[in-house]
C-alpha cells in the first residue's frame, strides 16, 4: 500500500494535487503512474482511498474515490506529558511506541530536575508521522512545544489528570483509578523523578498519584507502560 | 547506589573478589574505599548487600553483609520467542524494555519471512546485563541463540504456548485466553509476519493463535505488548 500523509486534504475533495515533494515521490521514487491506487490520511481521522490521475512529478493530481472518516477513533482520550529524555533518542522511540500503541496528545514538560531543558519538536513530531504511516493511523498524535512543570500544572484539562512518581505514598494502580472510555492526562517525570514539591503542586492541582507497577522503570518505558495500561484497559 | 552483576557469586559465600575488569571498575572509576556499600546481583534471584574489605584494583575484596534471595520473583514465567529485525536495533531495546518490564527467557527464530537470517546472541546478552543492573533485577533474563522456525516449533514447553499473528482467523486475546500465575511461551514473527504454513504448523504443535489489539504493530513492538499485557494481566 502506496500510503501519503496529506493533512491538506477534507472529505469534501474529489481530486487532491499533492504537493512538489509528495509528487516527487510518488513519481519518481515509488514510481506510481495513472490509475494505480494510493491511500491517503488526514491526520483527523480521515482515511481516504485514490488513485494517480496525473502522475506529474511536481504537482501529481489525485483522484479521490472514497473516503472513511473516524478511521479506527479511540474510545477514550489519552494526553501524556513527559519529561523529554536525556538522551533525546530515547523520548523519540517513546513517541513512535506510543504511536503504534494509540496515543493522541502528547506535552514535554521540564521538571525541576530535567537534565534536558529543550526538546524541538518538529524533529520529534517527524517521527510521529513516519510512525501514523507506517502503523496506518489516521489521526495524528499531537505534539506541544516543551514547557515547564510549573507552566504545565497550570492548564486546564477536562478529564482525569494522573501524576506517576516513584516516592513513597498513598498511590492507585490504574485499573482500580480510572472511569473506562474518559479523557485522562498522566504526568511522567525525568530521569531523577518529580521532586517532592512537584509532586504536592500536582496533587494540589487536582492530580492523583498512581503507580505503575512494581518495576524500577526508565522515563521513557514509565510512558510507555501508561500508554499500554490506557489502552488496554480501554479494549 | 554501586551495582554489581556478579554471577559467580552465591548466597553461601561471605566474602568475594571482584574480577580485574569490576576492580578496576569499582577502583579506579568509582573510586570505591575500605568500608564503602556496594550491592551485588547474581542473576538468579540474588541481592547481595557488601561491602569493600580491600579496595585492591585488580582484585577487589568484598565482604557480603546481607543476602536476599528469590529478589523480586515473579509469579509467573515469560518466554517470548521473537524473529529478529532487520534493524538489530530494534530488537535490542525490545530485550532492554522487556528486562525492564519482566521477562524469564527469550529465544531468537529465524523465520520464512525473516530477512535477518541471524543474530549474536553474546552482543544482545550484553543490553539485558546492563538493564538488569539499571532496573535492579535479580534475575538475569535467557537469551537463547537464533535457530530456526522448524527447530525451535518441535521443543517441549511446559506451559500455555501461543502464536501472535496478523493473518486472518479465529485468535483469543490473552486476557481471555491465559491462566494466571502459569508459564508462557509466545510466537513474535518478523516485519512480514508468519507465513500461513509455520501458522499452520504451531497450531498443529498445541499453539493456541492470539491477537494483540487492533493497532498494526511492528514486530519488537508486538514483543513488547505481549510482554506488558502478561506482567499487566499477573499483578
Amino acid at each position: 500500500m502506496h500510503l501519503f500523509y496529506t493533512p491538506g486534504i477534507n472529505p469534501s475533495l474529489h481530486e487532491y494535487f499533492l504537493n512538489e515533494e509528495e509528487s516527487k515521490h510518488a513519481v519518481r521514487v515509488l514510481r506510481l503512474a495513472k490509475g494505480d491506487a494510493v491511500t491517503l490520511i488526514d491526520g483527523v481521522g480521515g482515511l481516504y482511498q485514490a488513485e494517480i490521475k496525473d502522475a506529474h512529478p511536481k504537482r501529481t493530481i489525485l483522484q479521490v474515490n472514497s473516503v472513511q472518516t473516524e478511521y479506527a477513533k479511540r474510545n477514550h482520550y489519552l494526553h501524556l506529558a513527559v519529561a523529554p529524555t536525556k538522551n533525546i533518542e530515547r523520548t523519540e522511540w517513546f513517541l513512535e511506541k506510543a504511536t503504534e500503541i494509540g496515543i493522541d496528545e502528547v506535552s514535554l514538560i521540564i521538571s525541576q530536575r530535567s537534565e534536558r531543558k529543550e526538546a524541538k519538536a518538529e524533529r520529534l513530531n517527524k517521527i510521529i508521522t513516519s510512525a501514523i504511516k507506517q502503523s496506518i493511523k489516521a489521526y495524528h498524535p499531537v505534539l506541544n512545544e516543551a514547557v515547564t512543570f510549573a507552566q504545565f500544572i497550570k492548564k486546564p484539562f477536562d478529564g482525569e489528570k494522573y501524576i506517576a512518581h516513584c516516592a513513597e505514598g498513598e498511590k492507585l494502580a490504574l485499573p482500580e483509578a480510572i472511569a473506562k472510555q474518559s479523557r485522562y492526562l498522566i504526568l511522567i517525570g525525568p530521569e531523577g523523578d518529580f521532586s517532592p514539591a512537584e509532586v504536592e503542586i500536582a496533587l494540589q492541582n487536582g492530580y492523583k498519584a498512581i503507580t505503575l507497577g512494581e518495576s524500577r522503570l526508565r522515563t521513557e518505558t514509565a510512558a510507555l507502560e501508561a500508554c499500554f495500561e490506557i489502552n488496554f484497559l480501554n479494549r
